[in-house]
């Protein structure tokens, strides 16, 4: 049995009015309908897996979804309600919170609530919303908002619309969920967004998509089409340098080893995507993950110290 | 300078007559334009790289643009083509054939072709075609035909029609590319083409796309979502265990042993991606793949002795 | 701070009239002087160091010192000290006795006493007595009756008197002292003694001596010299198997490496080697085995849950 | 088949006369025998296993056995039976020469007619001569002449007189050869001979015997005895920086792993032993080595890149 020191970054919430919402307006998450959720269930599952403490958020489709007028009243709910369980269990339950993002004035101002009065732990942000992905411009205000709070940033995948046009039978949460992580870190690095806002933190769920499966390739983009801002290997290293990286269900030594080959400061921490990934699954996960061959040091900044670097306050 | 051994299953080639044709219907490869290309181009690329052996292909679009009605005449002048190749230079090419793809009769009958007066070593398959990808059931005459004959299929991505609404503004063979031939990958796994047509030997281009890299997430799909297949991860993985891949553009330590975890038996074989990887992008990845650490004979096996037991008539 | 969980095999006692006996018979620890030792620097050192228990045992000489009519008295009343520590702190210390090897019917003699009615976990071997090394048939009587007990026998090192000849200023503990250990461990391999004498479990001290560095060599020695018993290198690899090994001054990844190539069940056990290795040293190794990166269930393998496979006593 | 591209720098001379001389004097080598040798017999065991070039030495007794005033003679005569190989297969033969240590006067004339009239690469070194190791200040005469011509000293294991007390049945191939080599590099280590004579260059043989495995050790030992100089763990291993080794006798991965844990500027060539390592063993030595996790440039240094940088003249 692991001791309870872990911090876990990547752990859902699912308010009951907030469930009842999307399936009152048709949708539902990548697996189709919600698992069991309470807090209850939450702390049952973290004494089991070592979790000492849990950032909560929202997963896929957020606030994005029905009455565009209903989304910053909801967020606010949301918010407010993972407040509730941080003052309820405070040595357990911190927060990301979620961001209304279809009109960007009400996603800076819910960004002042949740990290000012709420003083929740960070934001998390879909990768994409609509067509668009994380390091378009049109984001900027959000991101400047960010910026000037040298706020944690969870990135958490999304579906966006034409994704939907693909002939495949396959759950979003199988593949898309990981392209649309990687196409916004990809786009954030290409785009110079993380040049331009470098105070944020952006924590890259699941193992950063896939992105560190080819991080060489984008490496030596440049090379290949001159079209692309001819930014040499190194510039491009230093740019990912900043990622954050989650091990929510990508807990081998390979996909770990790709990681750390281009996160040498040791930007990993624990995540475990709970309730999606079921009690059965987190227990495969940390079964593999338990296996890696890394240092007592490694393994302890994976499980706990990186993230209190990250976030101070949770020590 | 390494010695001139290497089998490079990853080779383009672009006929003249094939490169106005493109032009002509306003298509063009991923990168924009066509690089120079010529066999003696070709030839000198491989004596620089220590590539003996060159498996030429077409890249994306293939046949498939323009006018349907022309693409099974324009994939018949194209195979053609490649064998004046091997005829030419026979130590030095071999080839895998274009199939168009719109009419599946066309296909079957330039696959029989293909493989038997013009002695191809194997076909060139797209991973998708339109937004259907390999593995959909669409495609099982040519899976029949292939089958009957052991045939070697190189999977290359493309770009399904959908990917163009991305709000994006990099080249498909950035991210989206990869994505194709993921989507391939996983889709003949859990569609169980592979199992139907277990004759087939498929080779993912790219270090399998980013499949290695999520194989444990693939693995636990079904526990986390019921309305799956309920295959159990040793079931996965061994399906997983019939895919070869090739190394080009992927040249890393890292990537190298994601593909190894799930293909223990060896099946990964060298391949350049020239021209789309010019000279400075093949020579920067030879470097790379040359600082991996690993046993004389696994080095030997990647080059050349993999290659040789997917065809052994080049021995 | 580790927490306190190690259980240390090679942790060595110096009763106050033991030490006064070396002294007054001219002789001494390879260190020149006895460090300072009580139980309660034992407690503070096993504290600072995350050791719960520690089996202690005498080091070099032993009672082969002065004169030989006094040995097997002294080391009954060594064993007798060492057993009143395990009852006063019954969860801090257990015990390998010290055996009279200068005449065999007092060793065996000592051992029934030691290992029936005092429970000590094994007993303390020197690899090395006057110029014979363990698996001379020389000792057959003594190996007789720890195979017929189950015994655990811990081979600790000593100077054999022909290793005065060398020409060399250095302490032994720099070289000869692992020399010793090597042969005893070769001798019992090409002897046949572990066959003969297969119920006894031998930890060899300090990772094996410097065994496990030229265990190919081994194994291939009868290949070189056609005097040898022809055991081919499987079989002296089997022999091989049954050694275990503590890593006390051993610390580093490649030490561990090449022990565990030979190890192949896990046969490795914590130990520190105090006081001869003072806190300082400790603290050294500690650092540098903690770095070393292994899987987290081979940590606490080594760390106690092998331990307690040899000792299930102590669980 | 191995191109013939390795450049051995352990690899044994017996001319017929030497041997002759050595059954006279009622001496032999360690494995008793000496095993058939001729220079045809060298070239086609150099054929079989790449060996391109290899620079011979002779084994232990060298010329220390029988009349010291012959001794002389006998290593000019060996040496100049040397060079008449080296001028015969000019592509194939280099030379370590031999010294004649029982007069230093002798062995400092003699290592100036061998680097200087005969031009041999090197001189061969044992590691002990009677009780005394290398690193005695006995030997100062022997290593300024070394010094001031930046000579490469292999050094070769003896078996110095007092190891015949042992009471072990195993030939002297098997443990002592190590120990001694063993001995002399901690020597040369502490005494600092190697800080006085800084332009001489050691490889030592057999992966430096035992010495790797416990460098930590070494590293540490001045913090376990007050009475050694107070070098640090980064004094000694800058002192360690300077020594080569071969890997004659030593393929292992986990061998290797430790050499060069503390020969990080990649001081390791190649050895092969022969013919006292036969044909038999060589080919199971080759076969392990090859099979080592190495980077294609490691492996081209270790067979051939290494050995030019230390004999430039060969390239």
């Amino acid at each position: 049995m692991p001791s309870p020191c872990r911090i876990d970054v990547h752990f859902h919430l699912i308010p009951p009015f907030y469930q009842e919402a999307v399936y009152a307006a048709g949708a539902g998450p990548a697996i189709g309908r919600y698992p069991d959720w309470s807090p209850e269930r939450a702390l049952e599952l973290m004494d089991q897996s070592g979790i000492a403490l849990a950032l909560t958020s929202l997963a896929q489709p957020g606030v994005q979804f029905g009455d565009p007028a209903k989304a910053a009243a909801l967020a606010r709910r949301c918010n407010d309600y993972a407040s509730e369980l941080c003052r309820r269990w405070p040595k357990r339950f911190g927060a990301f919170a979620v961001v209304p993002m279809w009109e960007l004035r009400e996603a800076v101002s819910e960004i002042d609530h949740a990290l000012g009065a709420l003083k929740h732990q960070g934001v998390c942000l879909f990768a994409s919303y609509g067509e668009k992905f994380l390091g378009d411009a049109y984001f900027d205000p959000v991101m400047a908002a960010l910026n000037e709070r040298d706020a944690v940033v969870f990135v958490h995948p999304a579906l966006h619309p034409s994704s939907r046009k693909l002939d495949l039978p396959w759950p979003g949460f199988m593949m898309e969920y990981l392209f649309d992580t990687t196409r916004a870190a990809v786009n954030l690095v290409f785009s110079g967004t993380m040049e331009r806002f470098p105070r944020i933190r952006f924590v890259l769920a699941h193992a950063g998509g896939l992105m560190p499966y080819f991080a060489w390739r984008l490496s030596i983009s440049p090379m290949i089409d001159a079209r692309l801002e001819q930014l040499s290997p190194a510039d491009i290293h230093a740019r990912l340098d900043h990622f954050w990286y989650d091990n929510a269900l990508s807990p081998t030594a390979e996909t770990l080893a790709c990681v750390e080959r281009i996160a040498p400061g040791g930007h990993v921490v624990f995540g475990s995507d709970w309730p999606f990934a079921n009690g059965r699954v987190i227990a495969e996960a940390l079964k593999t993950y338990q296996a890696v061959a890394m240092p007592q040091a490694a393994r302890e900044a994976i499980d706990r110290a990186n993230a209190l670097s990250l976030f101070p306050r949770l020590a």
